[in-house]
């Protein structure tokens, strides 16, 4: 039997799994900064970028509170977050705004069911973490505005986002797979199976009436 | 005769300058952070990152106090800047950190330089903005400790540093020859030629001793 009293508390594997998210959510921001098509908006997603990286020197700071190294924590998400990003890497402007509405609004919704059973202070950190809504809001603003302008972009841009929620479901799966304390964490927080689906229903709706509210469909 | 009321201040052509730096280096490094070894390091280059977009935001903001638009102000040196970091393109992380302790380096006591004969809030503000030592002081150990590992590393990073002020050097003379208000801001800063000699003087042993400082050679 190994000796689990040095083995870091379930949720440095969501704090773990948040702090690289921060990350990489910095580095694209700051890569989808390069399509903008004017400095103005290229200002507004690099300071919006630099959001991201506050927050995880936040995470960071509570997980060496924790005693466990940011490193060692961040480790395992380094492969499915590399792979979703990999397969998902926007064409241009629009496709990165609606990677960033889309996509950071499931994650987001879905770390705010979870936050919502974790202890604090880790509830309030997750919670307050959570990308704010001014880059959703920017988001929506320009993919209404560019919709509008040419009615097309709506079926390229639902296609995109039904092709961005199939990858993160994918390496999604392949996380809950893999990180087994992450996964226990999520059901025990559920309760049971039947809130577990609820709460999978309360996501999928919650992604339909975002997508809708820019003018794009499931 | 034309109306000269609503033309910008000499000062705003610094501030354009040093907003649009600020952008790039954001960019810059968010992308050089990428080239870690280690998450470790990934994340504390990304810190500093997001602190050059900090800066950004205040010299924009005294732009528009000054009643000039950032985009305008930052407008003129987007192509002198992009055929620099074009011309420059690091290979390696090792060559990234040469890039910012080098360049940045010697474009900072530019600035300083400059700034010293600017008026007050300007003077503050930009002496200010300039990079803080924490990148240098990081990228120096970076290459110290690989240069220790592999002392001929000293040489391939010593002729890249010459590529690089060489480079630096060839936009900073397109500049002056088209920003005639920024060009005349710096001359009138000095005083007199004999001056501006010195500047230059000065500015060159500087680049020595931080080449030399961590094994490097001119």
């Amino acid at each position: 039997m190994s000796d689990t009293a040095g083995s870091p508390p379930p949720v440095a594997e969501l704090l773990g799994l948040l702090a690289y998210a921060e990350l990489v959510a910095f580095d694209q921001m700051a890569a989808d900064a390069r399509l903008a098509p004017d400095l103005r908006r290229r200002a507004a997603l690099s300071e919006m970028a630099a959001r991201e990286i506050d927050n995880y020197g936040r995470l960071a700071a509570r997980l060496e509170e924790l005693g466990v190294e940011p490193e060692d924590a961040m480790g395992p998400y380094v492969a499915p977050l590399g792979a979703y990003h990999e397969q998902t890497e926007p064409k241009d402007w629009l496709e990165a705004l609606a990677k960033a509405y889309v996509g950071d609004g499931v994650a987001d919704d879905f770390y705010r069911e979870v936050a919502a059973h974790l202890d604090p202070p880790d509830r309030e950190l997750v919670l307050d973490v959570l990308h704010d809504s001014r880059h959703a809001d920017f988001a929506a603003a320009e993919l209404r505005a560019a919709i509008a302008v040419d009615p097309k972009v709506a079926n390229r841009l639902s296609m995109w986002a039904r092709r961005l929620v199939g990858e993160a479901l994918s390496q999604a799966q392949r996380v809950a797979a893999e990180r087994i304390a992450l996964a226990s964490l999520i059901v025990s927080g559920a309760g049971d199976l039947d809130e577990l689906q609820a709460l999978f229903k309360r996501l999928t709706q919650a992604h339909t009436a975002r997508m809708g509210a820019v003018g794009l469909n499931n």
